[in-house]
């Protein structure tokens, strides 16, 4: 069988590298003509608006999924015509505009923080009097990686914010305090079946995931639960095949809800060396109708982000536990150009062996 | 860095799937149209004694390897004046002869069946005298698998023994008793730091390995210091690199060896979700020079070949904690077509499981 993935990015590539054990094949549709995915699958070089290009990549295909959650809805359900497309292209429409996706956690009764949607000048200054301060105003389309959005903490703040981002739809959302940012991976069937990862507790660092730990320190079942009564009710709601990440703040216990990303996830890398069945494997045997895999855990293991600049290979391999994955990437500042995952017999050795890590690791500059 | 692979089967395959996420590409050289490998890797095809093909073969790439013990002695030295090549050619060489292979292990003091070499018929019954029934005649060069040998019990076995092997140079083995076969993988680093996996047990069928189990049942310290004191001679003798696996038969605590392989070996699969570290990625950190990764394990796991048939994929994926690996082969009979391994929190878990494997697998007629 054949899986096409729109996008050929390290998303696609670990998509290939899990399924190719399972006699699957892959074909990607990107327009780079150098990308990650090109040495596990056969490349379409192809924008995701050409409709010759997706004719190319469509034929012969069993299936297809998506690495990234800018697909254009119509290419989504034009090739949904065809084949197969997995997770559902609604998932797409519901997720890739920030007002659209927060009505419909509202609706599930997924709590989120405060928000507006802003269409001009007045929408804006109505909204900063209805939502308060401090703020974060964002696009409602196309942010990823903390681009795209700006936090305001003073009337100064809001009016540089303005002229960054005004004229476009936008929305305005209360900044919530909390402690930690956590996400989980959610994995459903084409039979419903549900299985859910253990929450991750994730660091950013300027705006771009830096460290996963799996699963999240202090993990209490009444956390995990929480966590997985929210997911299953987006899963239901959209039919979803494949796996969905969710991301929450957490405050004293409560979880509010951020945003959704309807595919695999970088924060659920771990899974490979961390968890039975990785997100990658089970992305596909959900989207084949293929049973899920077990999504438990042995014992906690961290993913570090390799951004911008690359350590040396044996140096991170010298640390007990490392699991070095390179995306094939040619260097670039803040680019996403690999992770490690570090696997330990419990959590103190664990954070030894981050540390170990961390110093073989070149800083960029800030 | 480019890795050229002589051979490219099942192992080449999966030595490139271990290679991928550590920034690795790949080269085969093989003479078939249409090999495992070539799904991960350049393919470059040409036999083995081509060297103009060998040529097309090695430029470009940082070292060679090999994924069968049969590649020309010749052929490996050539490439070796070009490029490091590992496991080093004197392994091939010794291992190719079952006689020199003997004798080798004679000279380390690692304890083996009696053994006679055979030029003609009086050698035969020279031999037959002084190795005694039951015996195992095999043909001293390119037998794998059970092919080209044949178990003697009494004079009328010899006979049709001789008239099907006859001819050839050859050796008459002293059958053993033993309770189980065992083998270790070990692995040496360019450094000469060495590193080594638990004891497996091996159930084999028609000379083909069948299953698994790892680490062997009951395993005792003192039966593992003993491999390892045997692997750790015979890779320091070699000066080796690379992964290397030894067979042994066990029989009250004592381990007699069979034969060694210079390559990765299918009694090591279990080792890509039941070790920290798989044999695949290790040899190729040996290779390159880079630090050995850990080969301990934290529970124990076993590994079915998928022989001649397979089954269908859903249901293999439905026993809890299987891992599928299909080599993207046409079934033929016996023909190494896949293999699973199958995880479990402890022993009794599982051999429910595998129970529940087994019974998804269709049978080849006898």
């Amino acid at each position: 069988m054949k899986v096409g993935i729109l996008g050929g990015g390290q998303l696609g590539r670990m998509l290939a590298l899990a399924g190719l054990p399972l006699g699957l094949r892959f074909r990607v549709l990107d327009p780079g003509r150098d990308v990650a995915a090109a040495a596990v699958a056969e490349h379409v070089v192809g924008e995701y608006e050409d409709y010759a290009a997706l004719a190319d990549f469509v034929s012969g295909l069993d299936c297809v999924t998506y690495e990234f959650e800018n697909v254009p809805v119509r290419t989504a359900e034009w090739l949904a015509q065809r084949v197969p497309v997995f997770p559902p292209p609604a998932a797409l429409d519901v997720g890739q505009d920030r007002i659209s996706e927060k009505v419909f956690f509202q609706k599930l009764g997924v709590p989120g923080p405060t928000f507006r949607a802003i269409g001009d000048r007045a929408g804006f200054d109505a909204a900063l009097a209805a939502v308060g301060l401090p703020a974060v105003l964002k696009t409602r389309r196309f942010g990823y990686d903390g681009k795209g959005q700006r936090v305001i903490h003073d009337a100064a703040e809001a009016e540089s914010a303005w002229d960054l981002l005004g004229g476009r739809p936008l929305i305005l959302e209360r900044l919530v305090p909390f402690q930690r940012e956590l996400s989980i991976l959610a994995v459903r069937g084409r039979d419903g079946a549900e299985s859910f990862y253990p929450l991750v507790e994730n660091h950013h660092r300027g705006g771009t995931l830096r460290k996963s730990l799996a699963p999240a320190p202090g993990l209490t079942p009444a956390l995990q639960t929480l966590a997985e009564r929210h997911a299953s009710a987006v899963l239901r709601a959209l039919d979803y095949v494949g796996v969905l990440a969710i991301e929450f703040f957490e405050w004293n216990g409560q979880l509010l809800v951020n945003e959704m990303a309807p595919r695999v996830h970088n924060s659920g890398h771990w899974s490979i060396e961390g968890a039975e069945t990785s997100q990658f494997e089970n992305h596909l045997r959900a989207g084949l109708g293929w049973p899920l895999g077990e999504t438990g855990m042995p014992r906690p293991v961290a993913m570090i982000n390799l951004l911008g600049l690359l350590p040396e290979t044996p140096d991170v391999l010298a640390v007990p536990g490392a699991h070095l994955h390179l995306y094939g990437k040619a260097p670039r500042p803040g680019r996403k150009l690999g992770h490690v995952t570090v696997t330990a017999s419990g959590s103190e050795e664990l954070k030894t062996r981050l540390a170990a890590l961390e110093r073989q690791l070149p800083q960029e500059p800030h």
